[in-house]
């Protein structure tokens, strides 16, 4: 199993190891895993390797730790396709999931250069800039900022934005039916702010996604930035 | 410009200007960015605010540091679109940058579980498991390992991978043409053997891509799975 000529170390070894006992399905979501000690008897590898290996896939969200009962593995990932225009609350529901949104902030001003550019607005034009908490029943999983302009959604301000899509309130209350969308993706790991946020320790892997949403008429009308958990959500794209 | 009055905190928000000079090219490529003591001065917070923000943004890779001189913006990340089948040489060729490969590890071998049923190999089948640092001139980028079927690739052990490109060879030699893959995308932090690979600090955020490889036939004819760098690339998709 574990082979001590390989020029890869044996925690890195050891840890994709650990990694295909969850994939393959050999060990089950909210299974408690072998102790250190019999993970290191069972490789024949120190028990200081051994930590390290389950650290580093706990810190990955691979596995959790109970205090005082053991180390269990994380339910599986949501697994988000990138093949069509998607909404992170449809998207949810779709898999029997409960999303929620929590609005942190909602205010108007006068555009950043960089969002006024993206959106395609005027010197000195007005944007919403709305910060949401998205949750899978209680559990944090994006932070995300939207842009909207302000002439697009008069009155946005006052709207209720937890108990409604914010896609289905942009079409059914201002005709604005966003269809599609580009995404730009980066791996960051979590400073102190979003960790408390999203409820994970600091420097915890996460995805940095910014989209730009379009509506029939290919005009810009949402730009987004969001950080995803990395130990919540993968995503699959298929490349013909 | 900064907020005292915000919940959001001071060295986040200003994370958020820092990074909108680099985005909207105020501040260029190998620009030097102004010292601490000035940033605190400009935007009336203390150092130590100052301070985070920057070793932040520096621990993403958008600044780099020259010890002595000061601290600089890096270049320009590889973007990477996820519309079609993409290979990694041909387009970093494309994009005008030299693309180099370094074998770490090459063997044949009996294929575990996960893989074998990947590649819908028999039991006892054998792979190549192929590692290689892929670089760009001669920046680490990704740290990739393949796992290609024996019996499709006969004497590919004897091949020179460093010289030429393996789906190039896949195709003149065995003639097995890939043509399309499915990926999953994960954020992760890179562990120490990672960080040594890729010449990055340990714990850096990097992409986690698992990619299954088809020919025109839609057999699989490669699993591979690759550490990409987060301070290189971001990846592009359009959602139609």
């Amino acid at each position: 199993m574990l082979d001590n000529n390989n020029v890869i170390p044996l925690y890195h070894q050891l840890k994709q190891i650990l990694r295909e006992k969850v994939e393959s399905g050999e060990w089950r979501p909210n299974d408690m895993i072998p102790s250190e000690a019999q993970l290191a008897r069972q490789y024949g590898v120190s028990r200081a390797t051994t930590r390290r290996a389950v650290d580093d896939l706990t810190r990955e969200g691979l596995f959790y730790r109970q205090h005082g009962k053991g180390t269990f593995v994380s339910p599986p990932n949501i697994v988000q396709g990138l093949s069509r225009f998607y909404s992170f609350s449809r998207d949810m529901e779709n898999k029997g999931l409960r999303p929620r949104s929590k609005v942190l902030h909602l205010h108007e001003g006068k555009a950043d250069p960089k969002v006024r550019k993206a959106l395609r607005l005027e010197e000195g034009a007005t944007v919403y800039e709305l910060r949401r908490l998205r949750l899978a029943g209680d559990e944090p999983i994006i932070l995300e900022t939207s842009w909207l302009p302000a002439e697009l959604f008069p009155g946005l301000i006052a709207k209720d934005l937890e108990s409604q899509r914010l896609y289905d309130l942009m079409e059914k209350v201002y005709g604005v039916r966003p269809v599609n969308a580009e995404e730009y993706f980066e791996p960051i790991c979590v400073d102190e702010y979003e960790s408390q946020m999203l409820g994970v320790p600091i420097g915890a892997p996460a995805l940095l996604l910014h989209r730009m949403t379009f509506d029939e008429k290919e005009r810009p009308v949402e730009v987004c930035k969001s950080i995803v958990r990395g130990d919540k959500c993968r995503y699959y794209v298929r490349l013909p």
